[in-house]
């Protein structure tokens, strides 16, 4: 009644009170949240569901009503559009989805997403996000602790493809500071360096930020997939005598597909003995750092200038939590990257304004990711952390052991880390020669099995060729959830649905 | 115990079924997800809660147990934290939050958000993101529909600066195919243009491009914010004269401090007779499409080729929801981005892989963004959404009526969209004369109820200093949850907070 009575009129709109009505959109929250508990969160642990419902795109588009109309829905349409995007949706928590170098559900780092959903914060300055902007700092400060810096500075990104991007342009622009004001036309030709096992996202990035996909020189790494040192250093000669700028090295921990470990000692080596920048890409490997029996895998990290570590793969901590970690401390994050937005980062706040850290990114409004992994860590503290790394790489040793026991499995190399790529012969192929015949045979095989396995839905595993060998498939474990059981139950079921091939 | 049969010894680690405790993970997230419905939720729309409670960050460093240890939390500590995180953080929700171009709490989106954040989706493949990638496609087209496009392409974005980045490397890619490959060096100097009212974004990109940013000629804007299309047309000439490349204009649909709208049909022109890419960030003012009443903000907008637009601002769709969208329909975007991963972008799938359009991205993973905003259109209908925007416009309409009625306010000038920027006046300067001491008195006034009304928590908006004006207010309306009781409020509050100064 009050609201009526202060109502007025105003470009046709009647102005009163609030409008929106608040029950009952706590109510489908709620109703929404049970959906999830119930649908989503509840059945990961149960490998009796299956990892995905495959429909092809035209008939899921069918299926779904996807269209925006000039009219809403009621709250029972809209429930039951919770339930159909979560039924048709694959579920990467199951513990038989291997897909990915992501998998499983933590429950801490769940809570803590749901928390920042509800907050809806966006980390630049400390009068919007006090704790966002504290809780990022401790996180980073514990994790250049594990890379074994006395001091240093960093960043949550939207992905490791970002992070190394950031890294980059860092790189150029210590190597020289007027780029960032006068750009590269009229500048020698940088070059980039980078084993030819990296992520793709190097390249994007010399593409993106001025340089070039050519100016990236690949360098040859050995059967294992590790970057040749002796190689790397004969294409920095090589590109000093082309009278170009070899400025950044891109070294990889835990290699997308292999997951294997460029030597960064003696990477670092060759940094120091020319004058370069050393990045490296641990987005992958880098949780191999906090266990004490596998943090060897990455001998050599401290040296690195800047680090790219994805919380969100091996760690769990949920699509994206990702920083980049860099050794500088002088405030070269924030030289290179600040804009001293004035209407955002006002210098005569009330509060020490050194904790306003949201100009060193490229972002303006940047989400709270650090939050849900410093909520994993409190949970398990690095003990449990720990020991999620090293059984995630137990599990991978027994399947390799289990691989090469059986019939008709052969692995391409053994691991170093959580990839675990093979092959799977069926009894067709098993007493042909290994000539072209066999091979491309052999490049078709885990296709199929794959298609057969998404239709079924009992597990989901990635394949690709690579290096010119033909199609196959890269197991990767992670998920604690996951047990020698499901590794038996892998193998078995590329058995089952492959041998007849 | 059949667990306990199984279990052998591999590295040190038994294996064994499962290790993680589902129940005691399932029951923490239900717990903490009591706590969020209870405090962030449920008190959104209470306007008698504070805003913020205001700690320095050294005594919230102390208040919070900020500090990662070796060994875990048990779960009472943990949910503890949860309280805590959510007592010391801004409510960006709350009706008087007022501070950034984002506030409200969207029911809707919210329960989407739940659902991604639980499955935990990376949207690259139809394979792994069967949903979203067709939701995401639905979304975009809906938007281009409104941009008044036939047809186009797009990609959702972590950021409006981001997206603008996409732009001019899109642009840049139009322009000169070979820049990815081959970099800049060696390439004559590009020039961007753009207003002097841009987001600084704009300057952030063209560094990080490798552009330069003393290649963004800023174009002069008239007393409203709004670029001056003679100036454009001056300095494409000047850029022509010098020998240099301008290949890109960035136009501002709603600026940040003044929501300023470039007149687009104008600046249109310039860039059909010059040959020169438009791009139009519309990350705030983009929303105003969706209103027949207020759509003509943006006359000619068709007529660019992309555009950046923020649904998670005006719209609500939460942190982070920002789609660039292109009018090429050729699949440029794909083109100029594309790496072709051959283990994630296998051509040999047994699905159409045009639906595999993760590799129009920079990013690897990314989120499922658009599926926020899809459940909030679903949910209001376009006429839903249009109804928020008209309200949030009015609601400034009738605060700029109230700051003319009202002694000891002074309005910087008439807004076109949701900023309202305006002085408060101290009852000690009223019967000043407007010289030196004047302007330097004012200019402190507002950093100073800043403080008062952040240790009060009672309300929380923005001030800056802008274009040679001292600082002055910036009251941004958005949120449906906001009603004129809060615009009178908000002027109550701020007499009473600042009339002893």
């Amino acid at each position: 009644l009050l609201e009526r009575k202060n109502a007025i009129l105003v470009d046709g709109v009647i102005l009163n009170g609030p409008v929106a009505d608040s029950e009952a959109g706590e109510k489908f929250v709620e109703e929404a949240t049970k959906i999830i508990m119930e649908e989503v969160i509840k059945k990961a642990a149960d490998v009796t569901e299956k990892v995905c419902e495959w429909q092809p795109p035209e008939k899921l588009k069918a299926l779904l009503d996807l269209e925006l109309k000039d009219t809403g829905e009621n709250h029972q349409k809209l429930l039951q559009f919770c339930r159909d995007v979560i039924k048709f949706s694959v579920k990467t928590n199951h513990p038989r989805f291997f897909n990915q170098l992501y998998a499983g559900i933590d429950y801490y780092s769940l809570a803590a997403r749901f928390i920042t959903e509800a907050l809806n914060p966006s980390v630049y300055t400390y009068e919007v996000s006090p704790v966002f902007l504290l809780v990022e700092d401790a996180v980073l400060k514990k994790m250049i602790e594990f890379i074994g810096w006395e001091e240093g500075d960093g960043i949550f990104n939207p992905g490791g493809s970002v992070s190394n991007m950031y890294a980059m342009n860092l790189a150029r622009y210590k190597y020289c500071p007027d780029i960032k004001e006068q750009g590269l036309s009229g500048m020698p030709r940088l070059v980039v360096l980078t084993s030819d096992e990296c992520h793709y996202s190097v390249k994007k990035a010399a593409s993106f930020l001025g340089i070039g996909t050519q100016n990236v020189y690949f360098i040859k790494s050995d059967e294992r997939g590790k970057m040749i040192p002796e190689e790397l250093e004969k294409q920095v000669l090589r590109a000093r005598k082309e009278g170009s700028a070899p400025f950044f090295v891109s070294a990889t921990a835990g290699t997308t597909v292999l997951g294997a470990f460029d030597p960064l000692d003696e990477i670092a080596d060759i940094c120091e003995r020319y004058g370069l920048w050393l990045h490296v890409d641990a987005s992958w490997g880098g949780s191999a750092l906090l266990s004490r029996k596998h943090c060897r895998l990455l001998h050599g990290i401290h040296r690195a200038n800047s680090v790219a570590w994805n919380p969100h793969k091996m760690l769990m901590a949920g699509i994206q939590c990702c920083a980049l970690l860099v050794k500088d401390s002088s405030g070269l994050l924030k030289r290179c990257y600040s804009a001293n937005a004035s209407y955002l980062f006002q210098q005569d706040k009330f509060y020490d304004v050194s904790y306003d850290t949201g100009d060193k990114s490229i972002q303006c409004s940047r989400r709270a990711d650090a939050f849900k992994f410093w909520m994993t860590w409190k949970a398990l503290g690095t003990t449990g952390l720990e020991e999620r790394v090293n059984r995630a790489l137990a599990l991978a040793r027994y399947l390799v052991d289990e691989i090469k026991k059986r019939e008709g499995f052969q692995l391409l190399l053994e691991p170093e880390y959580a990839n675990i790529c093979f092959w799977y012969i069926p009894p067709s192929l098993r007493n042909m020669e290994e000539g072209h015949e066999y091979w491309e045979k052999l490049h078709h095989v885990a296709p199929a099995i794959k298609e057969r396995m998404m239709k079924k839905g009992s597990i989901m595993l990635g394949y690709q060729p690579h290096r010119g060998k033909v199609n196959f498939f890269r197991q990767v474990i992670i998920s604690p959830k996951v047990s020698r059981e499901d590794m038996d139950f892998l193998l078995d079921e590329i058995s089952s649905l492959g041998k007849d091939l």
